[in-house]
């Protein structure tokens, strides 16, 4: 294999991209004509864009191009889980300047296909141009297998609020390699490579799911969206949320309040749901709030903690400095 | 509006854009949630990403963020096309520097959602973030209809080649363009603003076309994809191609054979297909050559004119310099 993707061009990375990456039986033709043929059993299909920018979203001396093809995969997949969907197929379309090592490339690429593969997808096509800055363009497609698609708007008040997946792992990790420290390795792991509960999100949506949404910019920060799509209040009760000790430690050595990584962390892509109160859910959901609200027209979509607003390091505003 | 994508914000982008694509009965849900659900009547999705930098793909001053957003638009839309599959959504992954104006990116939302609408497919979803290059992701889906895919590798020795659409005029309104002119306007337009023929796709597929490309990166490049994966020779003749008197006007101003042009010119979007002979094509289908071959096991998938080799000015390779 030739050292960068300049030397071994278009043609030849693709080449080199495409070998890497299985066929599934969702997937009718792969990666090489104009557009791929995937599957799309119910009827529907669900699709998700997501962009990825080095040293914004992602550090090639911080993570390897295997995590950062797992997590740019992870974050669009989990995408389609929220929905109640299973993922089928990625698109990838990668930006790289002519001295990107190939070896990068094509590692990137084995991550997208591992990541697909927990996920029960598979790369299916894509685009690579030439330019500055190293970006990645990932679309997931997806299938609800004759099912509803559970989305931001369906939260009732009286409902409760439940999550599954890790939540403040990731932002953990990263004040912790922010800090010039490569451990604790959960942490620092959990930030490079996120591991969304992918099936939760269809079984989620077989149990009645009200409302769903993945964690990506932070829990109340993506409730927020919940909230007000819904045009709900919503309630989270501190002491319901898990703080790992070893989280509490970091956060004692930082001097950050490890609840914050929980409620404002994103990038764990935990899956968080309303579901009517009384539906049984499975053991890895823990609930950990309410959807409330007062009479209509006084509805804010507000999320609070223990009643409070929760005004700690909000979500993340991708035009933000 | 704010003057900027920065002083606008993410969210503030998000609504700008979003607002200004409609609706069609192919969407299930549109922007604004986890992901996007569209209609998939056929039981598979076509699916296909291309991704466009400023400075490469396309110039804030020779063309408006409109047709740029046409031209994105459009050539994401062919490939659909090109597999004889109607378009129904577009995903736009977008990066924009933070002094971006604000209207650059909303008329570029018009130019993808107009360009959509020929075609008859809108906009459904898509993701913004601030980077230092304009750069464009489009993810552009469709549906077959109940037809077979018409991929790039069912070409038969016999077959007549026949194309529709434009040939050479974006290639020769961007040498009109490069050597500072700003007329004949009628090939600048051709280059700023491609008009495939989306129809011709689909109606290909009925007619029985047994391969098919969309002409990007120039036909005799294009035909080489097919040859090479049908294993058959394609030979053109120059003397059935149209050169428009003032194509060749141009030509002779600048010093170019405009059969280079037609041969060799992308982003056009024609769509090439190749039938079994005796097919009656539609009117605005001109047959340009034959499917030839040889023996099994002597076909090297080679495309010639005239019975020649053609090495003028051959395909795109985006790590070229």
């Amino acid at each position: 294999m030739q050292g960068t993707v300049g030397e071994l061009g278009e043609f030849g990375l693709i080449r080199e991209l495409t070998a890497r990456v299985p066929l599934t039986d969702a997937v009718d033709l792969g990666p090489g004509d104009d557009a791929a043929v995937v599957k799309a059993p119910d009827g529907r299909v669900v699709a998700t864009t997501d962009v990825l920018i080095e040293n914004r979203h992602f550090r090639r001396d911080w993570s390897t191009a295997y995590d950062v093809g797992r997590k740019a995969a992870a974050q669009n997949l989990a995408d389609v889980a929220a929905m109640g969907a299973v993922p089928t197929a990625l698109l990838l379309g990668l930006v790289a300047p002519a001295d990107l090592p190939t070896t990068w490339a094509t590692e990137l690429m084995d991550g997208l296909r591992d990541e697909c593969q927990v996920a029960g997808a598979t790369v299916v096509g894509g685009d690579v141009v030439r330019g500055d800055t190293v970006t990645l363009a990932i679309t997931a497609l997806g299938d609800l297998q004759g099912r509803a698609a559970v989305t931001r708007a369906g939260a009732q008040v009286g409902d409760v609020v439940a999550v599954t997946g890790w939540l403040g792992w990731s932002a953990a990790g990263l004040t912790v390699l922010q800090r010039g420290f490569r451990s604790p390795r959960a942490f620092v792991e959990a930030h490079r490579r996120p591991e969304p509960p992918y099936h939760a999100g269809p079984a989620a949506a077989e149990l009645g799911a009200t409302s769903m949404i993945d964690v990506s910019d932070g829990l109340v920060a993506d409730l927020g969206h919940v909230a007000r799509a819904s045009q709900v209040d919503i309630d989270l009760k501190a002491a319901d949320f898990d703080v790992p000790a070893q989280m509490a430690d970091i956060g004692q050595a930082v001097g950050v309040e490890p609840l914050v990584w929980v409620l404002s962390g994103g990038e764990d892509h935990a899956i968080v749901a309303t579901f009517p109160r009384g539906v049984q859910l499975p053991a890895r959901w823990r609930v950990v709030g309410e959807v409330t609200g007062r009479p209509r027209g006084t509805r804010s979509g507000r999320v609070t903690v223990d009643g409070a607003p929760w005004d700690r390091v909000g979500g993340w505003d991708h035009f933000a400095e």
